[in-house]
Formats: structure tokens, C-alpha cells, sequence
């Protein structure tokens, strides 16, 4: 299967592209949608919606695996990146890509196995499951790796197919 | 000038779209776009999205006033709300419709003169000024359309033009 990770944001959207394929793993792309600080936020969303559809357009994936948000004490940026992750997501819905959504903790026992393993750690478990020479810049885009992986590894299409 | 007025949210989005011309309203149309609390969170996103965009095409608004956000105590409806807003900028963005947000505070002031007139007052002057013969239901809708007033009442395009 061919999933999409997203690490959402509205000044770094970081994304990868995979293939989980018989327990092995492929890179199909990975980068950062980025959008610039003195830009309207409005047309920053826009930007964000667009360079996603061109991604998904150009490497079809199946599945989109994106972090929940949980929210912290500053309420403004907690806004811009909700209503970021609402133009995300409709890029997936128009594009009939399926969506999942993993926590943090999910993500590092996916990869790691347990929920209190570092940032680090779970950075270089990464590159090694994808078999990449260093660890990708920014850390967004390591962690949309990340959870590409998260997806591989907990998606049960039998236990899914039971539950819809 | 014609003016599409959003007060958002994900289970009702109020809407209502005003012609301002010289100094009298006229009402072009208002409802609510509604989605069902058993429908999965990401697709009712797509729901309002699609839903704005046949509005915005039926109707050609020139610019869009909505409500700007401020979280309270509840997260998870508060990063709902977030991701619902993002979708509906979306579509004002795509159609070329110029985006105006406003604060409660400054809705209340446009239409009732002070920033303490209470919701009822505000109502009622929104349906008098709009010669209506009662509120408009939800109350979402009747927020829509006093947004709408708000930005007939603030908006200036000679001192915007210096702006941008």
C-alpha cells in the first residue's frame, strides 16, 4: 500500500511518501509544503491546499496518515494549524485518499515500541526502516515519515473491513 | 456590494448574502449549511466545503465576513471549529471572493453602536435593518447576516487601497 504522512502546519507542512509492500519499505518522496511568514495567512492556507493536491495527483497514494492535535497554550498558532489541517484533509477527501489519524504516543509504539522513546530515537528508527543515509531535515518531514510508518504498521485491512 | 456573511462552526455553518447599496440592504439569500452528528468528522468537512462553493457560485459574492475565532475551554470542538473555518476560507479563496474577518466585539459595534448590546438587541437590529418580518432561524443564520452587515458598515475601499 501507498501511504501519504503528514506532519500538519501552516509555515511547514511536512509530508512522505511511501510504500509498505510485504513488510518492506519503500520511498516513493518526501519533503515540506512551506509557506512564507510575510504572506497573507489566508492565501498561505490556499497554498498549502494546492501543493497537496499536486502531491497526491503525483503520487496517488492510497492512505493519508496525519497527527492529531492536541492543543497547547498558544491559541493563536493552535488556530492557523487547525484550519491548516482542514485544508489538508479536503485535499485527501477530493482526491478519495483514505484518512487516519495517529497520536503522538501511537506513532512513537508503532515505531519504537513504546510510548516514552525521544524525538531522537525515533528519528533514527526512521531512517533505518526506510533504509535512508541520514535522518531528513526538517523534523517535519521526519516525522511525517514517521507517521507513514505508524500507518503501515497499525492499519489491519480485515479488522478495518469488520468495522465499517 | 455584495457580501456573503459566515458564522462557522461543523454541525451548522449560518450563511446569509446582502446587497449594500448605497446605504440600503437588500437580502439576496441566508440558511445554514448542516451536517449530522453520525457522519464522520473529516467528510462533514468536505460537506461544508462543497456545500459553500455551490453557495458562492449561485450567489457571486464579492467579499466573505466571517468571524474570527477565539477558543474557550472545549479543544476538541474548538479544533473542529478550526478545521471547519479552514475549509470554508478555502472556498472564498478559490472563487476569488475577498476575505474580511471580524471579532464579535466589532459585529456588535457596527450594528448596535457599543460593544455591549447582548445577542438579542443585535437580532433585532439585524432584522430591521434588513427589513425582515422576524429573526432568522438558526441563531447561527442571524449571526451570518449581522457578520455581513458588519462589513457593510467597516468597509472603506479608499483607505484599504492605501493599504495594500
Amino acid at each position: 500500500m501507498r501511504i501519504l504522512g503528514i506532519d500538519p502546519g501552516y509555515a511547514i507542512v511536512g509530508y512522505g511518501v511511501i510504500d509498505y509492500i510485504g513488510n518492506n519499505f519503500k520511498i516513493v518522496e518526501y519533503g515540506a509544503i512551506t509557506t512564507e511568514a510575510d504572506e497573507e495567512m489566508n492565501s498561505r492556507f490556499k497554498t498549502i491546499h494546492d501543493d497537496l493536491n499536486t502531491i497526491i495527483e503525483r503520487t496517488g497514494p492510497e492512505f493519508m496518515a496525519i497527527e492529531e492535535l492536541f492543543f497547547n497554550s498558544n491559541q493563536k498558532t493552535a488556530i492557523n494549524v487547525a484550519q491548516a489541517r482542514g485544508v489538508l484533509l479536503l485535499s485527501a477527501l477530493n482526491h478519495g485518499v483514505r484518512i487516519f489519524e495517529y497520536t503522538p504516543l501511537q506513532v512513537k509504539q508503532a515505531i519504537a515500541g513504546y510510548g516514552r522513546a525521544d524525538k531522537n530515537q525515533v528519528q533514527q528508527l526512521t531512517k533505518t526502516l526506510l533504509n535512508l543515509d541520514k535522518v531528513p531535515k526538517p523534523d517535519d518531514t521526519a516525522d511525517a515519515l514517521a507517521i507513514a510508518i505508524c500507518h503501515a504498521h497499525s492499519y489491519n485491512p480485515r479488522v478495518t473491513a469488520q468495522l465499517t
